[in-house]
Order: C-alpha cells, then structure tokens, then sequence
C-alpha cells in the first residue's frame, strides 16, 4: 500500500536496521505447539541490537493483564537507557504462574551472548495466552540467532514476531534534526486482538537521533496517541502490547532536551513512521479485504472527534457494510448517534471516499440520494475514507480500522485448535 | 430452548394474546424494497389493541439517532395512558426528513380503523435506516388488519415485526396478586444492532393486572436494566429500540401503586417474560449458533460485576473462541483484564459449563489443566455457561450474549444490497 507522508521526511528501506548501527535477526527456535497458528516454517524468535548504549522508552497495554514480559520490561527501562530486543512469537508468556522468571531467563540468555548486562535488554512475547512458556528451544535458539545478526537484518526480524499478520510490517524514514541527517524505522507485529486506547500491538522503533529519556517518552506517547491508538481491528485490548523505542545518539545533533523544532522534527519522524505501520495494520487487521479510514472533523473538542470517529470504526454493522460493499449510510449515521459524546444528529454530514471519487451520502442527519453505481465504485477499492462532519466546532482527528469479514471468523475460530 | 423459571409464575401460550381483553394480529402489506431483506411472503405490519383503555410505559434506544416512530410514541404515552400499538417491519423510517409526519400518520390510520384517538397509539418501525417509508402500503393494509385482528392473533402479530430473526419469540406468564390470578405476556424482535445500555430491540407486553403508570414504569426500567440491557449481539446500539407495556387493570387485583409484596409479584413476572425474551434473543442473534450466559460473582458491586460480564460477552476474540468450541480461556482472562473496573486479576477463577458438565479453566489469574476432551464436551453445546469470580466482595450479575460466526458476516454484509 502507499505510504502516506506528513512533512519533510523520505522513506527509506532497512525498517530496524535502517538507522546505522542497529544489527537484527530472527531464527526458527521452534516454539510451535499442538494445532499452532500457522507458523511453522517461520522464524519464532527475533533480536535486535545496537552498537551502543541506547536511551530506551516505551507505552504498554493498559489491559489489567498484562504479559510477564511486560513487567520485566518495564523495570528493565527503569533507567531511560537499553541496548537490545528479544522478542518471541507463538507464545504470549501471560497467565502462566512462571512467566516472569522465564521473562528474565530470556533477557539473560540475550545478555549473555551479546556481552551486555541482562538489565540492558528489553524482552516482549506474543502469540497464544496461558501456555506454559517453553524455555528450552529459546534458550537453544538465542546463540546461534546471536551469531547471526547482521545491519541488514531486519527481514529475518520482522517475520520472527508475526502471528497472524499476513505481510511483514517496516517503515523508516530519514529526516534532519539542525543540519545532521538522522534515521528513524520500526517494525511491527498486530493482525488481531487491537483496539485503540493502548499501545497497541508489538512495535520496536530504533533511530539514532539523539534525545533524552523524557524527551524520548514524550514524544514516543504522543505520537502513539494518534497513530496506533486509533487503529482497530476488532475491540480487543491485548494483554502483551508494547511499542518501544531505542534512540542511540550517533547521528551526533545536539541533544534534544526541549520542547523545541528539534524535537518537532523529531517527533514529525516518529509520526509518519507510526502513521504508516498503524495503517498497515489496520489493512492486514485479521481476514480484512479494506483500510477503513474515518476522519471526523467540526468537533467541539479533538476527544468528540476521536470517540465519534472510533464509535464507526468498531461498529460491526459497519465494518460488514463495508466487506458488501454497500453504502447503507443508516449504519454510519447509527454508529455517529451511540458515540458517547455530545451532538446534534441533525447537523452531521457524510461523505465516502477512495480513489475512485467522493460522495455525499448524508445531509443534517439524514440520508440523501446518491448514484448507487457511484457508491459501489467507490466501495470497490481497498481504501476507504469516511467523512464525518459534525457542525459543533474546528476540531478534528483520524481513526483506522478494517472490514468484518468471514476471514475474521475463520482465523479466530480456529486459531489454537 | 428451555424457559428459565425464577420464582411463583407459570408459563403459558399465547404471547401478547395471553390476558384476556388483547386482540392482536398481522399482515403483509406489502412494505418490500428492492434487494430487500428475506421478508418476502412474511407479515410486515401488526397490531395489538385492548378492550380497555390501558396504563402504559415504555423505555427507549440511548441512540442519539432515534427513530421518528419513537418521537410519536413519546408524546403519546406522556399522559401514562395507551389502547394500541401499530407497528411495520422491513424499514426503520429513521433518518428521514418526514419520519415523523409518516409515524404520525400511521397513527391516524390505525386509530381511525379502531375507533380511537390516535393519542392513544403506540407506534414503533423496525428494519432497513434511511430509506423512505411508503406510507400507501401501510394505509392500504391497515383497515383488513384491523378487520382481522383477534384474541389470538399473537402468532400472526410476531411475524409481522421479525428482521433477521430466524425464530418468533414470544413468552407469556401467570402468576397472583393477592388472590387474583393475573397474565403478562409479551413479543420481541431482535438479532443485530443488539447491545446493552439501552432498551435493546423492540418489545411489546401486555398483561391484565392493575397497577399505577408510575409503578408500571419503575417496574419496566428495573426489569429491562438486568435482562434486556444485558444482552448484546454485536455491540451496536439500534436507534429504533423500544420496549412498551400496556396493563389493563382487568383482573381486578388493587390496584398498585407502592412498592410492596404485589409490586415484587409482578416484577417477578416481567422478570421472567423478558429474561427468557432476552434469552431468545440472544440465542437467535445474527448468525448465532450457541447462546452464551456469563455470570460474575464475588465483586465489590454490581456496576463492576455487569462491566466485566458485558466485556467477555462483547469480545469478538472470545465470540469467535466459542464458535469455534475452543476452551482458550487466555481470551477470556484478556477481556476481564481490560473491562474498565477495578479488581487483582491475580484473584480471578473462570470455570466453563454446559449440560456436559462443568470445568475449571482458570485460577487466581493463570490457566490451569483440564482435559482438552471434557472441554471439547462442555462447549460442543449450544448454551455455555462462562462462570468469573472475581474475589473482590460479595455482588454478582449475569450477562447474555452469542457467538460470532461466518453467517453474522454474511447476513450484514448482504442485509441491503
């Protein structure tokens, strides 16, 4: 899908190894298990590494549940500073009475063969929640995955953490902070199990633009806020969600340490990134065919328009409408009507876009006459823009999901079993 | 299905018809659209209306989006008074500019067929938003069906306002006030845009006890909040939603008018019609092949006992986990760690249940073994039980919902078009 891009940033290939001097890779230690995800045949475990001492911050899952990797994480970025990832699939490590020790045992198998402290390494999971965690094959499998690490590996790395993702995830950027050009990439993992008001899925960002740990987490949360936590796929809050950042600080600009146009640009970088992989996402959602994107604007306040804008995205009469590609606008104009925020109905007006056209398809709350053969050309691509205009006030924001599809349902009856 | 039984009543036939003094019935009048919905052949319009002028309440959709039918039946049950109700199939007439007039209209009609004053009529619509309703049809069918309206004309009548709804779903109940034998009986339809916190579906009841408009809607918004309200199909919020009673008075009971023993009396019988309507309903959600019940206990009130059922039950991961008959109960820990109440998650039990017996899935936050059989057992039923304890205080609720299959996908992604 095309990139879309926000300011003066390129897109680059390399996604995690993009920014020099960030080695990665991924092996098949083989944590497959009776009736697995379809994973065999494809990496399991990923690492990535820096040649120095990063500055580190990340944003988690706000589920209750929270995977053990997540608490180990957590204290082991206590400091604002890491230096690597190891991160698994097929197994989430949650609800498991011995995960956190297995948390840890993963972070020092890693330490060990980098030469690094275990408390400099970041450790994420993902895949099925309440297996027991086999411990065996990743400690097995972390030498040889050391040994492999390479600048361009981040291929290898991004097909280690997908689950059901379809297609691996990567976007980075170059951009210049004062005169030094700096590079910003990620890479991510999320097909189901998303929804917005948390991190959101698994995503490692690495740049090596030099930032300081406040600074770092700042703008790591803001962007996040409206990128990431306005995709969803299907109102599932994940208990091992977790996007992290390591900055390393070899691009050599002057650190960022304000609120600044450094840290604008900064932060611009971060956005068109997260932007993209957030977009990705949302089209790759499980069994999806179509990117959904809904902007709301007119608000009264930006929290009006992201409740309205994600009130339409999660609805599953609309998401259904939108796999028939059909334009029954009642259904949008339902989902706008339970959001829970304040507006009059008679004021809202609609609009459905893509690249073949935009029509108006409801007026003051209620519906209006359109070409039915427009609409369905229209609802035939695979980007879907909804127009929301509410008539309140100058606010507005962007929510992303996907259809509802037999897929979905496919995939998710059957996932474990 | 089985009719679930709480306390001194006894089920019986005949549905809306079931106290004596209510005549009821249906016809096709012809209410179609192009590429309609499967109700070719099928009544579309209905009738209730008693001897007797009666006390009436109603409790209506939380939509901002409601239905111009709603507006009218607003205004005429304000003075707690109502004889009749007239209600179509096939469209909503909603989101339309002379939705009102139409509904008024419909009214006038059924009024002057009846020999009423059209104050004293409920009207409600059901079906495809945004869409002009044809009134001529309606008109044109309103003298025969008043003309073939009888006392057991209930059948004819719950045909008339099924959607989606594969099966008629209607219960009725007797039970005593003081010595006085009094019926409650009622109709529902129901299968999609169905979720809680809002008056879900509509619902029509009549009964022949005697009681004050004030109690009669005390009694109608209790029962609706811990039955109705707590069924969703697929988190989406209708904007046509109505439940209305009409009490005739003439089974002679004193009339009530405080909350006292009679009062408990007929609360308990509304209880048990719209619990087994909600039931239905849930069974019979779009697609639906399995009716889920979860109950949570040993929370510290009953908000965060409903918060945390409603999250398992809306969780499309979990939905799909049932259709797919897949004991993964790491999704059913997922959806309890991220509804929004408080409690240790590390205190959470889950058992899983079924006429095939009962198994626990998970312990104080981690899953435990079970035999992959027995489980396989349990959930090859088609009502589950998810039993969550959450060990935070002594409240409980129960929650209903369904599971989530290929035919939702199929039903809505065709429902129009």
């Amino acid at each position: 899908m095309e990139l879309k891009k926000i300011g003066d940033v390129t897109f680059i290939p390399g996604g995690v190894c993009a920014a020099p001097g960030f080695r990665a890779g991924g092996v098949q230690c083989g944590l497959s298990h009776a009736g697995a995800i379809p994973t065999a045949g494809k990496n399991d475990l990923a690492m990535i590494v820096c040649d120095t001492m990063c500055t580190a911050a990340a944003v988690y899952t706000t589920n209750k549940v929270k995977g053990a990797p997540i608490q180990v994480t957590k204290e082991h970025i206590s400091d604002g500073k890491a230096q690597a990832v190891i991160v698994n699939s097929v197994n989430a490590n949650t609800c498991n009475p011995d995960g956190v020790e297995k948390a840890e045992k993963m972070c020092r198998y890693a330490a060990k063969s980098l030469g690094l402290d275990e408390k400099d390494i970041i450790v994420a999971s993902t895949g099925v929640i309440g297996q027991p965690l086999p411990i065996e094959p990743i400690k097995a499998g972390i030498p040889p995955l050391a040994e492999s690490l390479s600048y361009d590996g981040n291929t290898a790395a991004v097909q280690a953490i997908m689950t059901t993702d379809t297609m691996p995830k990567e976007v980075a950027v170059q951009f210049h902070i004062g005169k030094k050009q700096c590079t910003l990439g990620g890479m991510l993992k999320g097909s189901g199990m998303i929804h917005p008001n948390m991190a959101t899925t698994l995503t490692f960002l690495t740049t090596d633009a030099a930032i300081s740990p406040e600074l770092l987490q700042r703008a790591l949360s803001d962007v996040v806020n409206v990128t990431l936590n306005r995709v969803s796929v299907d109102g599932d809050t994940s208990t091992n969600d977790m996007v992290c950042v390591l900055a390393s600080g070899a691009a050599g600009n002057r650190v960022i340490d304000s609120e600044d146009k450094d840290f604008e640009a900064f932060e611009t970088a971060l956005y068109n990134v997260l932007l993209n992989l957030g977009r990705m996402m949302a089209r790759d959602g499980e069994g999806a065919t179509k990117l959904i994107e809904c902007t709301v604007s007119g608000a009264l306040n930006e929290r009006s328009a992201v409740t309205v804008a994600k009130s339409v995205i999660t609805s599953s009469l609309f998401k259904t409408m939108i796999f028939g590609e059909d334009a029954n606008a009642g259904r949008i104009y339902c989902a706008v009507g339970y959001a829970e925020t304040d507006l009059d109905i008679n004021k809202v007006d609609i609009d459905i876009a893509s690249r073949a056209g935009r029509i108006a398809v409801g007026r003051q709350g209620c519906l209006v006459e359109y070409s039915e053969e427009q609409a369905k050309a229209i609802l035939s691509e695979d980007e879907i823009q909804v127009i929301i205009t509410l008539g309140e006030g100058t606010a507005s924001a962007t929510a992303w999901g996907c259809d509802l599809t037999y897929d979905y349902v496919k995939i998710n009856g059957d996932y474990r079993s």
